[in-house]
């Protein structure tokens, strides 16, 4: 089984390689871009078979190492 | 209009922060993880109002700063 976690900064966290990356495109002349923000993608091949057991698995590793629950949201996805 | 844009490492590309994700779920635990690989999410928030405009607008981004295309693939998503 596949399982694809997005890890992003929390709303009202800073968020300074989003600023870097914004203020590179302005410089680029990239004009109205209101907003950049950068986070993680991380796909994981599992060999858990059951859907039930690979979400309660892929949560604890976003909990334990993937995600600082502190300043970071996760949303994860699995796929056949 | 948001974008979202995905930046993953192509195929066959050694993926050296992948490696030590894997290494570390390994040494916390938990087996089963047979592979893992680590990108980019990057969401753009866009002043254009124009769905192709917008696409254009973010491939050249990609093309310039986002994605370094040797070594990289992205892909574009858009909502409005």
């Amino acid at each position: 089984m596949k399982a694809k976690v997005h890890v992003t900064l929390k709303r009202g966290v800073l968020d300074p390689q989003g600023k870097a990356i914004g203020h590179a495109l302005q410089s680029l002349g990239f004009d109205g871009v209101d907003d950049v923000r950068q986070g993680k993608f991380i796909e994981l091949d599992l060999a858990e078979t059951d859907r039930a057991a690979a979400q309660k698995a892929v949560e604890s590793m976003c909990q334990k190492l993937l995600a600082n629950t502190v300043i970071e949201d996760y949303r994860i996805e699995l796929a056949d």
